[in-house]
């Protein structure tokens, strides 16, 4: 999340009630660790993420030790990063509902309709030439381009299903607030029924002229590039990156922080646990290259022949 | 999609402006190819599809090339004929919204009963006896018998996921105007969370009696049998049909353009990438006969004995 | 399901019209035999079903046959021991709709923020602290606890997918009433898309500190425990338990009526046919230790070398 303008860390310091030492400046946005950018805040609460916080692009790092502070960069020291995060979002993205449109047909943008019990949050834009359907739901501060079709019932900007692990008294696992967006770029449509979940701190994006069937999730900060098609009831994970062109089958499971090449194409039900190359295409759970997968079938299908061989009986 | 009543193929080609050749009459319907009946309208763009075309049971057919005309039929000589196509599908289905129904109980039909929250579009019949429940989303010309449940968060008569890859200036897929219905018939429950898009010039059927669970995908123009069970998460691609009394366990993939015969069993999880015979019970991804892929598992748990057979050792 | 108050067994054969025989008493609830206890009305209409239902902790069971009277129990002899169950539900859930909110904020519990388009049915109780995002459903009898959030689109106590295969004039499949609850305790997460089913006649339970990603699929009297996390798209069928602490990744499906141990994690994509115990890793269609299906990924990989070793020629 960038912040509407740059903020003196001075100013945060003293918001989350935390020692400033290091170099002093403003800070352009918050990010967790996987998005950070050159003037960010980041934060870090156990020791065996400090060098990667410390080296990263971040300016700004809160963090509960007092360590030697990387040159040009500033520590935010405070005994609890996660929580001192929190803050600073829910400052930023106050909680608060909006509905601009229910019931009534209103146009945003030139040429677009939205149908009635669609929900619309604040901070919403919508292009032009777009069409929302009946029951679709679009949360705060998402971004919709031009030519864009949104099908019914599909969800836009749910909060990502991210969790700090550190126990407390009230529950397990502790929810990390979502500031980021969901960006649609230009001419994209979404199937009905879909859920395409906002980023943690930085942008969910769906790339111009991609076409998404029905019943699909899209984890938070991951990226898909233009002009791909993806198939009904598809999953793909968090903050992994899809290039253009790509193709995915119906049912297909994509996991987190990965990245698909161009053009890569993965037939139906595949499991994709790693990255892939573009170019090429895919089959299986886990997947491996089709033809790859197809000669396998046909091994197997020979171990009887095999046995026989071996101990010249049938079974 | 048939017309509401027959349509002069003159006046259509002065609609369209093409060049008319062949037999004059009057078109029942216009419809793609996988559809198409005596009397119809049908477009086709590429020579590789002209025989195709021109020898189905089509009586009209929009083509880019004065090719000869088939005995008995007329052509509509077109530059662009899926602009042509798309041209005659939204004059008689024109873009509007309506909502009968929002936030108060209504009956249409005796006995039938809609809850609060849901979207009804225009053209819509609805039977006897029928229970809608709230944040359901039924779009303009669908139909639904007597007797039908259907749970919240479904959407009826979605737009196929239904592409045309001609690129143009604005975008690589040019989305195929969707004409047709979903047809749901007599004593057919729905899920909560399904889709099931309308037929792209066809109807997309549910057959009576049929019983469908949560969160179930069914494509366009696809055509479901009488007193079928389908279990949750299951995808259908579009204009597949499936027979009476089949049943499809949870998270069942099935391609396109397929048939699966009368009683057939598919167990959970399983991807259908072909027609399956009636009668008999499949498993796996792509699927076999259980009873095969059964075997197949024993066979592939007995390599590491056959591996020690061949080599003395284990590993 | 409990009745509101204990019934008397003489009360009920009199509205079901059923013959009484045995001991006399109150009824504390009615419950389909899978979730029956002590002071429960039961049914059962075959007679492969008999000595489970006459020897299970039913205290009342209606039967169509006038077998002994197990000591201390009563029967209710009635031709359609079926219909006289659904009878029974009726009567004490009879058919209704409510909205106490829509459109407007409402809060209900102290700090609980309710968002437009959500409806929520009758004898609904919602703790305190919770969210509950825009277009989400919560069907009547539903307990929220505190601290919950439901995010857009979900659905909150839709009807089983269970029915009785007697085939009648109507339909072939005959709907079992659903009369039991959705019981979501506290600090609970439920992501966008997802669908809970209610229980038939007992509860579906969503554990204290559980997370549940989108788009997943909870069946009807199905128990999770305590601090799990589910993954997005996962399918879970109905009357199954799971432990405290399981993960379940994307896409996992999992059967009815069976078992999870604490602490057992289940990778992406795998089919759960059975039971499994607790603190170990799992993985495939169907599933097996994660370690023992990778090996077999090895050996597979091994058969083109098992080839050439037998038959000196590589295919």
């Amino acid at each position: 999340m960038k912040f509407p303008s740059p903020v003196s860390v001075e100013w945060i310091a003293e918001l989350i009630s935390a020692k400033l030492v290091g170099e002093k400046g403003y800070a352009a946005g918050i990010n967790e660790i996987h998005k950070v950018e050159e003037g960010d805040l980041v934060f870090v609460d156990h020791p065996k993420y400090y060098q990667k916080c410390l080296q990263s692009a971040a300016s700004y790092i809160i963090i509960n030790s007092e360590v030697e502070v990387p040159k040009g960069k500033a520590l935010l020291i405070h005994d609890e990063p996660f929580e001192a995060y929190q803050q600073i979002v829910r400052h930023f993205r106050p909680f608060h509902y909006a509905t601009s449109m229910r019931g009534e047909p209103v146009t945003t943008g030139e040429g677009t309709f939205i149908f009635p019990n669609v929900y619309i949050g604040s901070h919403v834009r919508i292009g032009n030439d777009c069409v929302i359907h009946p029951n679709v739901t679009i949360l705060d501060h998402c971004e919709i381009g031009n030519g864009v079709i949104i099908q019914s019932g599909t969800v836009i900007g749910s909060d990502a299903f991210y969790y700090n692990t550190k126990k407390n008294r009230e529950t397990w696992y502790k929810k990390m607030e979502s500031c980021g967006r969901v960006v649609i770029e230009d001419h994209v449509e979404i199937g009905a029924g879909c859920t395409i979940d906002r980023g943690v701190s930085g942008d969910t994006v769906i790339g111009r002229g991609t076409k998404i069937d029905n019943l699909v999730q899209v984890g938070h900060d991951t990226v898909i590039g233009r002009n791909c098609l993806i198939a009904a009831q598809v999953g793909i994970a968090g903050a992994t990156t899809i290039g253009n062109g790509v193709i995915l089958w119906g049912q297909v499971g994509v996991s987190k922080t990965l990245t698909i090449g161009d053009n890569a194409i993965v037939y139906a039900q595949s499991g994709v646990p790693s990255s892939l190359e573009g170019g090429k295409t895919y089959f299986g759970s886990p997947v491996e290259e089709a033809s790859e997968k197809m000669r396998e079938r046909v091994w197997i299908k020979r171990i009887p022949e095999l046995w026989k061989k071996v101990t010249g009986a049938h079974s």
